[in-house]
């Protein structure tokens, strides 16, 4: 049996309290490889790491990452799908002292240069497979590391870490409120904003993960949901805590997720509506002779859905959060006496956003002068947050902070409803924000990169409902006189600016419905699209 | 359906941070009779009291004592079994932003006088039935309040709740390292000390005890293990913090523990293995036709009892922990592979005290000068631990504290071996310290209390194996020169002066093993009497 080198802290040095050690994910990873050292921790095709194997990868990346001169507090990217080397990274990162930045695969090649050149890293890390994203990017400043993913000794990201001595793990940061990562997300403003997570809030959110999945060290865990959102939700952290198996994906293709579930034997995934209409719909869909437990947040299951999963021996469980809470923060708990509803009304009642994890302060939904609004299930309110599971702030954006922020909560920008049972529903959204799949889009950055063609006047984008995706965005578009240009012409123009799945499916030419004084009315817009939904968000 | 009245926190004044709450178990009731109102949250024969209902007792409670006169800091002593009442002060001496000080019922009037005394407490709540306990005790400084446990508008408890108002639970501790309460352990020089639990501490502990236990909100608790040790493990809190049933229980009958696990749907409960020895041998023990889960600790369990156990399918989880510890901290996580070994080999194996929980440090074994002793289980060593489920020190005792505490670990005064596996498997104690059933013993207590008796010369105490009890006090006794005075004149000599479980049942007369110094060699003694064993504690 090999043994963990790392294993229990050295004595402390100095005036730290026996009774106190910051909390940290880090320490899943030391626990997990000194307790389960051969035990699996990660499975990729045919490659498989037992713990302690897992912890010496991390030890090395960590080490590397301190001989080509990361410092506290240094920021580190990753471009990469759900591989090893990106979870090696949530921990190895981190132990040295780092902020891990997992960027977004599916954004543009502008995008991904603004965030890197943003974050101010000097080191990323790359899949090959996602090289030609970095082409239009000036990274003369960056020390570009790139990742095979075969596992074997001329893939660079292997020999990084061979050439790097297996120093222990870090003892812990210095503050448990230090930063561990950064998460992009799609701001109002148009330009991602860097959201910072602590190595506290990553710790109390992956229990409450734990929690809320049931997990335990017979977990396998399938790698379904992206590691660059919200670093998976924090299970990158999660299913270490409990010393489960992470079986990683390169791509969600529902075959291929439905043999793993076989081969593997899943016992939970995570994903968008959108992931699990896919997959239940898929003609290797079978009724699994065990229960795997899922957890959909992004949007709210449709009915049709949670029966889907259900026939199918998958239990749903149905969360919400943002980016700026590290993900899923609240869950619609199921309560006994709902065991009689019909089906629909149950469907109706999981639908709801629910409230906050046991790491987390209450929700409450507020009127615009911060006050509770009545628990009626009919007044709208803007849902707010605090507490251990909410960012930090926008990296290097006070302001933007201190505006989520105001009256001493973190303002989501969801607009809903709150619930005589204290539960809260989302109906609507205070931020030009669309959700499709899963992904942030932001409506601004959309009308921006539709208006810089020349032939446009002026454009409004808004979310339409949409049964796959939730929902797409689509444009409005006044032309300049005496120009002609096509639907296609102008998506295809989208496509290079910002990335593919932000780009409007549809475009509608004609006058915007406008203000006395002139202001774009998009409300009118949507509630056109919209006239058939009871929702404003789906 | 009945509405929570305090629900989220209201807007915090001030520059508290958005992002930080103070961890604190308090928040487990105010999210759960939120979340759950209508559910069970305490069963206790006939009565059944909604989360919503005990928050509300919780919340008159509180204010009634801040009524009283508490002040922050202040202890509250309770000397009760297994009630409502003791349940609900666990929430709401800490929302008063006192100190709960729940005293062990089995200790005699001078011990438990001691406490009172020691704690500072100004306020008592008793038990009616424990009345007698304070008979012997001058409580002219202190407040006391009866608990009839009926329920009824006529118990005096019931009337302190009644005459409050329903305040609001308190938001938290201004810092989550304040005490939340202190409970007293028998310690070495025989004076109990108090051992100061913080929020913090408190909460980590039951989140890991969620974890290893895999409580739900499906979860029902029974009351075998007493509230007033470790705050029953931190169970108080863990059950709440899933919204599981906490079902009470005023005595440890097995005949009734058999009865309620049928009626009640329970699924969980913990025990030494002395009430877990009596519940397998009860004649109406019978094979469950669900698992029941029980964590045992105080003492390894043997492999007869797991054998025992597993035949009525409850699943035995083996933890250890002390009161400096809240309780367990840590357990003999099982691994998969050990599943193909013989029934007597898992015993031998699932009886190691094995490793952390996922909330506190590794521990270590080191040798005298704090070291690390090699992982050969053969190298003896003391166990030590650190981290967030170490108690924060002992109460107005510096000196003891910082010997506890030396080189940065705390140490536990029991001896052990080191795995090549890592796990810990205790073989002695460097304490003078007896377990039996679970409860502490020191052995210089019982001495003193022997030595006072006019016959007596001089005495030396030690732990003797036991079937039932795990370990029970043995007295070597040389009287004065002329006189003489039976075994049973002096057992019941000492029955007067401690509690009854800490008296000797066997005295044997006669000179005591001295060094050439005129030390007396306890160990001689100790050897004697454990000749037949493999190790010294049992």
């Amino acid at each position: 049996m090999e043994r963990s080198a790392t294993g229990p802290a050295a004595a402390p040095s100095g005036n730290r309290k026996v009774f106190r050690t910051e909390l940290t994910p880090i320490d899943f990873l030391r626990r997990s490889a000194f307790i389960y050292p051969d035990k699996t921790a990660v499975v990729h095709g045919d490659r498989r790491y037992s713990y302690v194997e897992l912890e010496k990868r991390v030890r090395r990346l960590a080490a590397g990452l301190k001989s080509a001169g990361l410092k506290s507090g240094d920021r580190v990217a990753f471009l990469a799908p759900n591989i090893p080397a990106l979870l090696e990274a949530h921990y190895a990162v981190p132990a040295a002292d780092g902020v891990l930045v997992a960027i977004n695969t599916r954004l543009s090649a502008k995008e991904i240069a603004y965030i890197v050149k943003h974050c101010g890293a000097r080191q990323l890390f790359v899949d090959r497979a996602l090289g030609p994203l970095l082409e239009a990017t000036n990274l003369s400043h960056i020390s570009v590391t790139w990742i095979d993913d075969s596992g074997s000794v001329d893939d660079p990201y292997e020999a990084f870490l061979s050439a790097a001595p297996e120093d222990p793990l870090m003892t812990g940061p210095r503050d448990e409120e230090d930063p561990i990562s950064m998460n992009y997300t799609s701001g109002t403003t148009g330009r991602p904003k860097g959201v910072v997570y602590t190595h506290r809030g990553a710790y109390l959110n992956a229990l409450s993960e734990v929690l809320e999945m049931e997990m335990t060290a017979r977990s396998v865990y399938l790698w379904t949901l992206p590691m660059f959102h919200c670093n998976g939700w924090c299970f990158t952290w999660a299913v270490t805590a409990v010393a489960g198996t992470h079986v990683c994906l390169r791509e969600v293709d529902a075959g291929h997720i439905w043999q793993l579930i076989e081969t593997e034997g899943v016992t939970h995934y995570n994903g968008a509506p959108t992931v699990q209409i896919m997959l239940v719909n898929h003609p290797q869909a079978n009724r699994l002779d065990r229960t795997v437990t899922t957890m959909i947040a992004g949007a709210p299951p449709s009915p049709t859905l949670l029966e889907q999963l259900q026939t199918l021996n998958i239990k749903p469980i149905h969360t919400y959060g943002l980016t700026e809470t590290y993900g899923p923060t609240s869950s619609c708990a199921w309560h006994e006496d709902w065991d009689g509803c019909t089906p629909e009304e149950q469907a109706r009642i999981l639908a709801r956003q629910g409230q906050s994890y046991v790491t987390a302060d209450l929700m409450r939904v507020v009127n615009e002068a911060g006050e509770d609004v009545p628990r009626d299930a009919e007044t709208m309110g803007e849902v707010v947050m605090r507490g251990n599971i909410v960012m930090a702030g926008y990296f290097e954006q006070p302001d933007a902070t201190a505006e989520a922020f105001r009256d001493g909560w973190f303002h989501s920008g969801d607009l809903g409803v709150w619930h005589p049972d204290g539960y809260v529903e989302l109906r609507d959204r205070a931020k030009d924000i669309i959700i499709s799949g899963g992904e942030n889009i932001s409506t601004i950055e959309v009308e921006q990169a539709v208006s810089r063609h020349p032939a446009v006047l002026e454009c409004a984008v808004v979310a339409v409902p949409d049964d796959e995706w939730g929902e797409r965005p689509k444009a409005f578009v006044t032309l300049k006189e005496g120009v002609e240009v096509s639907e296609r012409e102008i998506i295809d123009f989208c496509r290079e600016e910002i990335a593919h799945f932000k780009c409007p499916d549809a475009i509608k030419f004609g006058e915007l419905p406008k203000t006395s004084t002139g202001k774009v009315q998009k409300f009118v817009l949507r509630e056109q699209e919209w006239s058939h939904h009871e929702k404003r968000i789906n």
